[in-house]
């Protein structure tokens, strides 16, 4: 059976979602009308996965709808901003109703979780491509931005670290783990979990931050560069998953993964000292692993103290898609 | 030299677009801020082009950059909103230099002509594939829908139809015509122009509205719908320029583009007979060809009275991208 881009929408997106009283017009006309909420600004974030850049061609359809909208509810997290509505432009190479089913219930599934409404779309046909853009509302003056770091910070992050690229290894069959943990890196590559909540909390007490997408040290490296600063890290403090601190001790070559691996979609923040017992009650109040990691130094450049006691200065380069020379 | 995906940003399109006093933060961070203009509603829309879909391969890069603004544009100017900001998200196969400069010189050009910031955006490697979402302002309740026809309401479109189907087969080397009118097709194909004066004067006039980007049947066949009724149309009343005039005196085989070519980007729009004069008066007002082609009737389908006087139903489809079987 054959579905026409109209039948597309119509079926698998137009009723996805759950409403909300901001939209007036959703899906199906030329654009979609949105009432902002009074005094709110609106925050704005889009991002692409290509097919065997962003994502293994093998990726189940599921998990692959799921992951192109929690990588903009990461960058909305990183904000501070609460997620309102979404838009998706999906390029399909033909129209197998089974992905188009399982993949809508992948993003369908996680906007209902945060009640975000798809508006608009677009569906056109060539290589698997899947942008989203998603929108969110924030007070006036409240935004938590790259900008703002002080010599003196502390540097944390969320979560833990390097999880999605021993997935990405495990599912490229580069790496063996236990089944279980196998199982639990892939799903932090696959399902990230945007972490909204504790963006939200962190208004007013993060004086930066970002969301990890590319890999500490580059993620990191743009809070320091928005303030002209460096840091220092302990690499005994960056918070493992007992998953990955297995295969790492196995292989110490891994030992990498949590200073340059991308896809964790942690948070990567910043804050006065002042603020460590206030975010230190975040843990148990938002049930979300936090760590202190290091802090922001003047002197340019990141400093890892390793293991072995030394300190290297470590560039701050994760995954750039061109880095490559062409 | 090779560029990196921050450096894309940066170089090409941070500083290439005018900014606005609603845009808190722009480029740059992990989402743009946006303050909405209060007691306006926000209008969005996304388009998505595909190379070798949406534009021959050797289309020139400067006109795939005003051609993924335009068409979202043309969608705001069905809708009668004013346009303000938007984001790109764009997939490069390689990091052509000279690609970038022209591509992006062609989005800005556009962006510039109606003070449009670029607000946000994404790189991603992969084949060539752009992305726009663009949003605009309309005061609350005056939105033009696909919805609101009425039987014996007049139908109009602006501009002229077929253009661009027929710069495409002339682009692709299925035509010959003389160098002026295939300069002329051909722009009309890669530089639309959207009728936003025309969508907001069109406010509180037209009953129901939609661009034509599938081809007049295709999207008439929208209003229709939207509306329960059906439509007649004069095929002599069509508006063709005198370049699409002599093409198809010449092949009469040529004679349905301007019912069912798509990417005119022209508007079409219905509205009670008493708003006639007033409709009429925008085309000095507004330098803007308009022409009434039919009315709406509440018979379903559409119908064609043809130059040789019968009439025929014609069926209402365009282009669909997913129409071929699978």
């Amino acid at each position: 059976m054959s579905l026409s881009e109209f039948d597309i929408i119509a079926r698998y997106f137009a009723q996805a979602t759950p409403g909300r009283e901001d939209v007036v017009l959703g899906i199906g006309d030329d654009a979609a009308v949105i009432e902002p909420p009074a005094g709110q600004q609106l925050v704005v974030a889009i991002d692409t996965l290509v097919a065997g850049v962003h994502f293994p061609l093998d990726t189940e359809p599921y998990d692959i709808g799921w992951k192109a909208l929690a990588v903009n509810l990461s960058d909305l997290a990183a904000m501070g901003a609460e997620p309102a509505w979404l838009t998706l432009a999906l390029t399909l190479e033909h129209n197998d109703e089974d992905w188009l089913a399982a993949f809508s219930r992948g993003l369908a599934d996680l906007a209902g979780q945060y009640g975000l409404q798809l508006v608009g779309g677009d569906t056109t046909r060539g290589p698997l491509t899947i942008t989203v853009q998603v929108a969110g509302y924030l007070p006036p003056g409240q935004a938590l931005t790259r900008q703002g770091a002080a010599p003196g910070d502390e540097i944390w992050v969320s979560g833990t670290l390097g999880d999605a690229a021993l997935g990405l290894r495990l599912m490229q069959g580069e790496l063996d783990a236990s089944s279980s943990a196998s199982e639990e890196l892939c799903r932090r590559l696959n399902r990230p979990q945007p972490r909204l909540a504790l963006g939200r909390a962190l208004r007013g007490m993060a004086s930066s931050c970002i969301d990890i997408s590319d890999g500490l040290l580059a993620d990191l490296g743009h809070l320091c560069a928005a303030a002209d600063c460096g840091a220092g890290l302990q690499y005994a403090d960056l918070p493992l998953s007992s998953a990955a601190r297995q295969l790492i001790a196995t292989d110490p070559g891994l030992g990498e993964l949590p200073l340059i691996g991308g896809d964790d979609y942690e948070l990567c923040f910043t804050a006065p000292a002042s603020q460590h017992a206030a975010i230190r009650s975040l843990v148990t109040q938002l049930d979300c692993p936090l760590t202190c990691i290091g802090q922001i130094e003047s002197e340019h450049g990141i400093r890892c103290q390793e293991q072995d006691g030394r300190t290297r200065n470590v560039s701050g380069h994760g995954y750039r898609h061109f880095n490559e020379s062409n």
